[in-house]
């Protein structure tokens, strides 16, 4: 006996999700036609209804189905196309990509926040956060740049920390959960700071990340993240 | 009475998922440590127990907990962040910044497709496909520049399509549903033609997406667009 049911990728669930794709890819179900009852199609596969639940809610989260409470279940007319990227830990993926990982602490200290970053996490202009810039290497070659800032409300611990002996970003992930995070790419050309530490010539288009979370004692962190030229982010990891 | 067991963002199961947020951001549920049984929290929290499943399932999708068949659900030791954007259609996005949408084909004609464009999809070089290049504006200023190659085979009745009337994006949304795509995100700097389309210097820092499809006919479309420069992607839509 199992404590749950399959979650959505079990494989009998992707199995009937992966039909149901066929479908409608195949046009046997036009875009805008309610699909048959659950129950039905629980008997149609062989499955238990919950099973047959967590398949359509895959295509759901995909965009392919609409399921409206009472309405029932349509082929999506126009389907929104949802992308999910996996943000990982910088030191785990410079290991996966064979490098051997490093970082270096650029400044760590006290300091009142700029007017820009505070309204971003909503915070007032000039209040105290550390504020921490470090450079992550892949065998000894700059992979990201980060310019971060940290709340101490809402990081218990954080005074004991010194970041040069362990990265700010895994101490984050390990002590000071979130319950909200906003995410955003953009690009910029280096300015002279980026183009420095990165060591690019000045102009260099660069993929950047910007990373706020949040949990129920304010902001915690508020994050820079310009990434060596040539990195790509992507669905496939 | 539904057809269907409330979805993950029914009322009730995302108060579940809110409150077990809450005890693991404020560590009364350790990282590492098992929660409790599924049944048991149905109980805790009045709810059914494929509402608790639903909620517990929301939290494994953000990373927060770690479900696995026979062990149990335990606290994320070492949270996998997964940031979901959503990919909008262009003249959607235009249209909802208060801006009115107009696009103009550049060149659709059937071309053999290059080596690094075949390779990324799939395909022999040399194929030939339909080659689309057209600019999206938004009140008359340009906002993104599409370089789209489409597959004939995969996309039925494209022949008789002219792109000029009818937006690439929104025909392929709309016929060829996929099953299978491939987005990424980087940042370049803009050549001649993207300066000259986009109305930017040469060497701009653009945000570029290259997005794939596929449906069982094989690879449907790859596009290379360039976003106007400040164009920012976020989670927050």
């Amino acid at each position: 006996m199992t404590d749950h049911q399959p979650g959505p990728t079990s494989p009998k669930a992707q199995l009937i999700a992966g039909e149901v794709r066929r479908r409608i890819v195949e046009r046997e179900w036009q875009q805008g036609e309610r699909i048959p009852d659950e129950a039905d199609l629980a008997v149609t596969f062989g499955a238990a209804r919950a099973t047959v639940n967590k398949a359509l809610q895959l295509l759901a989260d995909e965009g392919l189905l609409d399921r409206r409470r009472r309405a029932g279940t349509r082929v999506a007319v126009n389907p929104v196309r949802k992308a999910v990227f996996t943000i990982p830990i910088i030191r785990e993926q410079v290991e996966s990509a064979g490098m051997e990982y490093s970082h270096r602490v650029i400044a760590q200290r006290r300091s009142p926040v700029p007017e820009a970053i505070a309204t971003r996490i909503g915070l007032p202009a000039g209040r105290i956060l550390i504020h921490l810039r470090a450079v992550h290497y892949g065998n000894d070659r700059a992979f990201q740049f980060e310019d971060r800032w940290i709340n101490p409300d809402s990081a218990p611990g954080l005074d004991t920390v010194d970041f040069r002996h362990q990265n700010a970003n895994e101490w984050l992930v390990r002590n000071a959960p979130y319950l909200r995070a906003d995410i955003a790419f953009s690009a910029e050309n280096a300015d002279r700071r980026d183009a420095r530490l990165l060591r690019v010539p000045k102009g260099q288009a660069l993929l950047i990340l910007h990373r706020s979370t949040w949990n129920d004692a304010g902001p915690i962190t508020t994050v820079r993240i310009a990434c060596h030229p040539g990195y790509v982010m992507s669905t496939a990891g």
